[in-house]
């Protein structure tokens, strides 16, 4: 009692001090919210509808934020013009500086701001992140579906602390990440920017990023941290025939229960700052005119009251693209009803706002709410106080030495290995051998990384032999085979003792599809080009062949599969990702990551989410094309574990109890490694047809050779609630089964009863 | 006026005439009807709760019923016992006997079951149709996909009449068909049992399959057909990934406007006597225990009462498949409530009824329900005055030669014409040629009929060269590669001037698949086999090439079209398909049939129905992969038409007007020939995202060399309602832009607007 006495006096002197120093950062969270209320609403009293709209509003900085690459502002007329008014935001001013220019073009950009609207109002400065901060000078991460794949939330928290931290030292304040999508079909160009298939794992994952790229959630205005925005909502990643912008079919039950997890949690787990809209419509209504989605589920049942932002142009797409408003008013009005804030970059839409008031005095209400949450995000973030970033801190906090320790360490959670026949990983760095290092998707420094790794003992040869796509006509377009290409590469293989194939996708056969004509998203998973020919040739040699799988979709390996004795599934790996394949292939560490998607032998096999329901697939298919290549949560080790001792602490639950499933896990071979140990539940009988498994719990755990270590997950009601024939969240009476083990299809099971 | 008061004269007549035979048969529907209900109250009042159970199930007779091959009745024990309380009905009864035996048999069964239960009451006996009665000896025509693409409605009318009579010729009283489904997704094993990918071409397809199979509803009595049963009821064609049995994801509105107007036209327009359920689920609901599906729509919206049946052992499948029911006894309750009234085949399940009823007395009153449903169905059909067949009549009746004529004649009308280069086709009968004829899609009558219908002139040489696929082990499996097959049709392809190559899709390769590790579903739509190989080694001789693609499913034949002159798509023909292609290639007919699906070029493009919303594809793909291969509603002509002077009644449409559009089509070649007019209607701007276009409206013309003729088409409000964003009907102001032509994507187009 004597301790915690001593504590609670020093909390209050704690407290005692930050009164005098910081004023309201000593009251709690309610009390601020009210404050930050009333300070808005002096400000909207004061502003002409002009001045409104304005803060309504995101333009591009390429319309004419300009700088030398010190950072010095040159601003165009016409955005000067602009910023009398004031401006919700910019986005990405000085992206293609260091982030110290950066800093100083935006304390420069935010002053302008400020001295020249009439209420001295600071302008939000936005960026993204798929692998980092998305700007020139900052640490380049592995992608969020690399990421993913190491199961590892707290890795994932930390990537995305860096991201938070690294963004505001260059200025930015929010950022229009991370994807909160389920991704599950692979012909989508941007599969790789979420988390993957599953709902639980990308949950974990989307709230993991958003905790720590917006840090401390009470704390964020003291400026070291940015504002998330968890996007698209909702169903993006459900495009149908994986295309951008394309209409979505999916169940009520299946968009509640499958789709809105993330961003319910995202909303009030992770309190995110803000959430954008989905381009393309769900089930007939656009995501951008829907009420229903925007503001009766987001704001009313999930109680979000951040900053809602369109995707770009996507409320004057309403009318232009969409075709579902009569004209750019009518989108406006529509984006307005539905409940965006934000009209991201368009030019002919809630510019239009003020016009249509005088019309329409009705809808300066729905303005002045719009304004409200713009101006409260403004004021969470501290930028009324506090607008600029002290420049001597910049080039400390960015790329920090943790920082590029970290997106090492992420790699090497993250790669998965999909085969290994005969052990033939780790690669011995005291074995003299010669390596030839092929395949369209090396990089120029993977080289020089394999042999920083391998060390003298080891020597390589490298030839990319031929690249899948050419640039040169501004449109990406598939190269031709090149015929002599890969009996160039035969001869170099000739010469090894062993060959690491770099196979793949490069970045134009998967990417965003945003341009006519241009685009990322495709009708096949093949391999592009001579892919598998090469593969094939190469193997003939009779050389252990190791593939290196680069690529950003999932893709049909079929021939890869038989023809590599070992393939590493590295995805899209941070800036150091060549070193930490090395590393992984000579053993430095042991792989420990497993696949956040499944692998199929073909697109035909689509649907196939391992969760999907069981009679999708339980009458097979003619001629045994039945079963993914390589399941959900799928990945070996170089050494191999042991599952015993399934053990379930009570046969009974009760919506009012809980029970513990524990396994315990013993590494069985000869090497210090990590495993991915993953909870599935399946409800066995259930009124609305249930899924054939789901995910619900995983632990990464470290475990030595001959170590055991016993693993426990807590299996509570809520876990098993799904949305009932009623379309209400429901519990049923049933028998479930709960599998622990070490993939989607391999474990111990048991079961359990819940009892109402 | 005097020949009309003779008519009147006479009419009355008849009428004063029938009265004196027939009775009831002259008062009106409404009365009948009020008939028909005291007669079954009546006789469900006498029932035990064991008889009017087994009114509510339907069984196999291959459990049982079995006869010589002269027809006369061979009854098991357990049939015997069965048959003492009576019975819905009997599926196939003397399926595999003559039709004169059948009937036959049939009387005998029907007299033994009447004779046999107390009450006297008569059994349905019930079949199916895809290409004719399911049955030996009835005359077979093409598939329904086959004769969709007539886009001939009488001709399908006509089809389904003779399938009526010769069913009821035979004993049958109830058809299990047509499928009401739309399919799109080729990978589905049953597609060609639908009419194709088109909600308003299905629509008109199914009424007048039902129209035809019944005949006369009100003279459903006389005998002369029988009754119909549109299915699966809803959904079946979108089940997940194209597998029988799997889920369905839709959203409600697409439900509504795509997939439940070919049911809801069966009720409302057609009259169907019955409805089946579909297998799998409904957004997550099993069709089988939906009753706002099978209640609140079909019969509170929709008006049915006709006689709701289960697809097979799919009640009991609620239980051990879906795992929906925890119990075969919730599954039965389950579809009880949701409105099945008859159970097909299962054994565990309404069986277990009157011991329900024991525990659950509340539930009798939805078996009266379904009871008198059943009943209904039979006093309807005349069963109960009129329960035989007079035998004198089948021969006659079966097998007219008007019937045959109707197959081929629906044959010629069928065949599509998708490539023609240089105007190969047609074949001079005049100019001596040697013709190979190979491929493994050849039967054993094609040489035959080839030389029947091409004369002297002409020599034909035939090969099959390989089989695609091999039953041996009783699981159809693909074969593997004959290596010598090729070239032993190569040296006879050498010999000839020409070669027709009949490649495509075996029935093993496309069909139902309900037996697990037998199945007909595929996860890919490339021809199986060597086929691409043949015909690409076959084109390299420099011989023209005509493919003959014969299949149950949409194929991906990039590689047949790049390589054939010309390409004749049949799907599946009548019993005289092989002598109607041949008519077709030399010229006796111009081919006149149309896609009645998209053809895309690989699976990967799913979904592409021509109908998708622009939105789904308007980015494009990478690498121009876009766009079908060929087109809905394409289709080409020995001869050329001209499109010309599209007019429009009114640039102004109301709500309570119509407008009319026409377009002069001329034929501009040298044959007569006939060409099927097609209109679409775009909406350019609506609140729920615009489908691209849909067809409303065709007619099929018959043109001479010069002759030009005028369609006319009325443009309705009905035509242009869909389910608006309060998911009620709404017709929206606007402009709409209307097409007439000769496919989905050629055509002239104008546009009108419509006023509210």
């Amino acid at each position: 009692m004597k301790q915690f006495s001593k504590f609670v006096l020093i909390a209050i002197i704690a407290i005692f001090l930050s009164c005098e120093s910081e004023g309201e950062l000593t009251i709690d969270g309610a009390d601020q919210s009210t404050k930050i209320d009333d300070k808005v609403n002096e400000l909207l009293s004061k502003m002409s509808i002009e001045e409104k709209v304005a803060q309504m509003r995101i333009f591009h900085a390429t319309i004419g934020v300009k700088s030398d690459e010190n950072g010095s502002l040159l601003l165009s007329d016409r955005v000067k013009e602009k910023l009398k008014l004031g401006i919700a935001g910019i986005k990405n001013p000085g992206e293609h500086i260091s982030p110290l220019a950066a800093a100083k073009l935006n304390n420069e950009l935010q002053k302008y701001i400020i001295d020249n609207n009439r209420w001295g109002i600071p302008a939000l400065f936005v960026t993204e992140s798929y692998n980092g901060v998305d700007a020139e000078g900052c640490t380049k991460f592995g992608r969020p579906l690399t990421s993913a794949a190491s199961f590892n939330t707290d890795l994932v928290n930390r990537i995305w602390d860096v991201v938070g931290k690294e963004a505001r030292l260059r200025g930015m304040h929010m950022c229009h990440s991370p994807e909160a999508d389920i991704v599950r079909d692979p012909r989508f160009g941007r599969m790789s920017e979420a988390f993957g298939e599953d709902t639980y794992l990308t949950t974990q994952m989307v709230t993991n990023a958003i905790k720590g790229v917006q840090g401390d959630y009470e704390g964020l205005g003291a400026g070291t941290h940015i504002g998330a925005v968890a996007k698209h909502f909702a169903g993006y990643g459900q495009v149908l025939g994986g295309r951008n912008f394309a209409a979505v079919e999916i169940s009520p039950r299946t968009l509640i229960d499958e789709i809105y997890p993330p961003f319910e949690a995202a909303v009030k787990d992770a309190r995110t700052l803000g959430i954008m809209a989905s381009h393309g419509d769900l089930n007939g209504i656009a995501s951008h005119g829907n009420p229903d989605l925007l503001t009766s589920v987001l704001r009313d049942e999930w109680g979000f009251d951040g900053y809602l932002v369109s995707d770009s142009n996507d409320i004057a797409r309403l009318f232009y693209f969409m075709k579902v408003a009569e004209s750019p008013e009518a989108a406006a009005l529509m984006g307005l009803e539905a409940g965006i804030d934000v009209d991201l970059y368009a030019e002919d839409s809630y510019a239009l706002l003020p016009k249509m008031v005088e019309e329409n005095p009705e809808i300066e209400k729905l303005i002045d709410q719009a304004v409200r949450r713009v101006l409260r995000t403004k004021y969470i973030l501290g930028l009324f106080d506090n607008p600029y970033i002290d420049l001597d801190k910049v080039n400390k906090g960015v790329r920090a030495e943790s920082s590029l320790a970290l997106a090492k360490e992420a790699d090497l959670e993250s790669i998965i290995l999909l085969k290994n026949d005969n052990q033939i990983l780790p690669l011995n760095k005291n074995k003299p051998t010669k390596i030839a290092l092929l395949g369209p998707l090396l990089s120029e420094h993977t080289k020089t990384a394999f042999e920083s790794v391998a060390g003298s003992n080891i020597t390589f040869m490298a030839a990319k032999g031929f690249s899948l796509t050419d640039e040169k006509k501004g449109v990406p377009s598939l190269l031709e085979k090149n015929p002599t290409a890969i009996s160039k590469m035969i001869n170099i293989a000739r010469q090894s003792d062993l060959v690491v194939l770099y196979l793949g996708g490069d970045e134009h056969t998967a990417k965003e599809a945003y341009f006519n004509n241009a685009l990322g998203d495709r009708a096949t998973i093949e391999p592009v080009g001579q892919q598998n020919e090469l593969v094939t040739k190469i193997k003939a040699l009779g050389k252990p062949v190791i593939v290196v799988l680069k690529h950003r979709r999932t893709l049909s390996i079929n021939t890869i599969a038989q023809q590599a004795d070992a393939i590493l599934d590295i995805w899209d790996l941070s800036e150091f990702g060549d070193e930490s394949t090395a590393k992984i292939i000579f053993g430095e560490v042991s792989p420990s990551g497993k696949l956040p998607v499944t692998v199929p032998r073909s697109i035909g096999q689509f649907p196939f989410h391992y969760s999907q329901k069981e009679i999708n697939y339980k009458k097979g298919y003619l001629f045994l094309e039945e079963g993914p290549l390589y399941p959900f949560g799928f990945g070996l080790s170089y050494t191999t574990f042991e599952y015993s001792d399934l053990s379930i602490s009570n046969a009974e639950l009760t919506p009012e109890t809980e029970i513990s499933v524990s396994v315990s896990i013993t590494n069985t071979g000869s090497v210090k490694a990590k495993e991915i140990v993953q909870l599935y539940i399946k409800d066995e009988i259930r009124s609305v047809s249930p899924p054939n498994k789901e995910l619900k719990g995983f632990k990464k755990i470290a475990l030595d050779p001959g170590e055991t270590k016993t693993v426990s997950f807590s299996v509570t009601p809520k876990m098993l609630e799904f949305t009932g024939k009623e379309m209400t969240k429901v519990l049923e009476e049933g028998d479930y089964t709960v599998m622990v083990g070490s993939s989607s299809i391999q474990g111990l099971s048991g079961t359990f009863r819940l009892n109402n």
